[in-house]
């Protein structure tokens, strides 16, 4: 029997995601108007940038440009992501942002060494300072994710115990300083999720952690995004990552046909189509991916963009 | 619960569906190349053309030339599409195609109209001649199915009573003509169907009709066909019909977003992934999904083909 949410709750992530990959030639200009508009679809969280290295990144290097060009709408969060205190210390400057802690570790070590060049256990002392600074900050520290959840390019499968172990570790982390975790993602960086996989690992999570909200940040890379977020709505899964137009694709993943995260505009027609409100316009979301499309120049994956909504012609 | 099938069939339509949207420039020397390559994949039945007016499909002109350049593999079923007594006539002098009558009609009179410039009793009495050339010629009638079984782009939602209902009179056509239907194949023509859907309809028809094996053909127009499929496999259905590269999409669907079916290799990197035996190489199958992009000469929407397989780097 499946246990579908009433309603769930979307974080686009197309202008990090999508923008983070793309050459540095995209103006602010044009990211700001994907945010514009994506900001008028109902849509309640939108990622806009990161503040990373522009030299790893070159497509983030106007990040404080988009903070300083955003015209924040009301009832909707912007948020950021960082990877560092360094990167912190830049979101910390910016009011129109949304901040909020998030203790991130990697199932997998092999690509948490290619990706930060760190070990675990120095990225765990790093996580433990971040958490730290945040809350003496006043940020909440409410989230936490796992990279890397169901499989890794350089590491092939990820037993769900690692996974168990890292949110282990995770929780201790945010005991040791005082807060508590209430909603954990899973990050399936690099695209190794099934439908299965996201099953018995929502299973375990949810015996040994009934109170813990999960998220799926589902990539594309293999084609089966949607299959792996009906899954997890059947599961009653209610918080999702999406990248408008499947914009993005990892940069770290190791290979050229790293995708992006899934369509928002093709997970939100079906997620309605299941009955499951969205609070998203999939019209004006649709509106959205096309000018996505236009602004990075070249065709992205979305479908509902071309093929419509399910409606009479 | 799910109810996973231990094997599933796959019939590849790839060289039917991509080459007949495709413009007529294609070689027959190249689609050979590519149905050549195909059977090396395990694939068990893969449909080679279609007989149809050249004029209306210019890419099927060459269906002569492609049967009599085919080298059969010996334990792979090549079939045929045709949609009137001539293509019939055509097929029938084809000794390396393996011809199965099949009864079809349209859940969507809309759509037949603009597709068959045929009302749906036209169609029926059509159909009902054609169970009788088949039986006449010796050629099998055991197998069936129905056009838009899931809504349709000029009639909108198709309620399954509907559906119902035209299996009702392919039952009794067959009856009539002294033959018994075992497989249906629901043809979700223009892409409207859901997870909620696929499983409603098949409960449905399998209320009815306990003893009628089912069959999904699912297109991707809107970017749902893997969940579809996914939620397919988890009521037990053993037959999909897919399209290597996700080659394809339906010239009278009526809007240029019209997508191919199901990508064959994204669909069977799922299957084999949750435990469900396909009895194709994935390797070869991601080979033939490559060649198909050159034949084209542009991108097909395909993922494993660039995302590869679920191996460690």
């Amino acid at each position: 029997m499946s246990n579908l949410p009433k309603r769930i709750h979307i974080v686009e992530e197309g202008p990090r995601e999508g923008f983070q990959i793309e050459s540095a030639g995209i103006p602010t200009a044009r990211k700001l108007e994907l945010i514009d508009a994506l900001s008028e679809t109902g849509l309640p969280v939108i990622q806009v940038t990161s503040f990373v290295n522009p030299k790893a990144v070159p497509g983030m290097a106007d990040a404080d440009a988009v903070i300083k060009g955003l015209k924040p709408r009301e009832g909707v969060e912007y948020t950021a992501l960082w990877l560092n205190e360094k990167g912190f210390e830049r979101a910390l400057s910016k009011d129109k942002l949304t901040l909020r802690g998030q203790i991130t570790l990697s199932a997998s070590e092999a690509f948490l060494t290619r990706n930060q060049r760190r070990t675990h256990s120095e990225h765990a002392a790093e996580q433990r300072r971040m958490t730290a600074s945040y809350l003496a900050a006043g940020i909440p520290v409410e989230t936490a994710a796992v990279m890397a959840s169901f499989g890794c390019n350089f590491q092939g499968d990820i037993p769900h115990q690692v996974v168990l172990g890292r949110v282990d570790e995770i929780l201790s982390i945010a005991a040791e300083a005082g807060t508590s975790i209430g909603r954990l993602s899973l990050l399936d960086t690099m695209a190794w999720a099934t439908p299965a996989s996201v099953e018995a690992l929502v299973g375990m999570l949810r015996d040994r952690h009934p109170s813990l909200d999960l998220c799926l940040h589902l990539h594309d890379t293999r084609g089966l995004a949607m299959a792996n977020a009906y899954a997890g709505l059947r599961l009653g899964i209610a918080h999702f990552d999406a990248a408008v137009g499947g914009l993005g694709g990892c940069p770290f993943a190791g290979h050229a046909g790293a995708a992006g995260n899934i369509c928002t505009e093709d997970f939100v027609l079906m997620a309605e189509e299941l009955g499951v409100a969205t609070g998203v316009d999939l019209d004006s979301l649709i509106e959205c991916a096309r000018l996505a499309e236009d602004i990075v120049g070249h065709a992205l994956p979305g479908r509902a963009m071309r093929g419509g909504p399910l409606r009479q012609l």
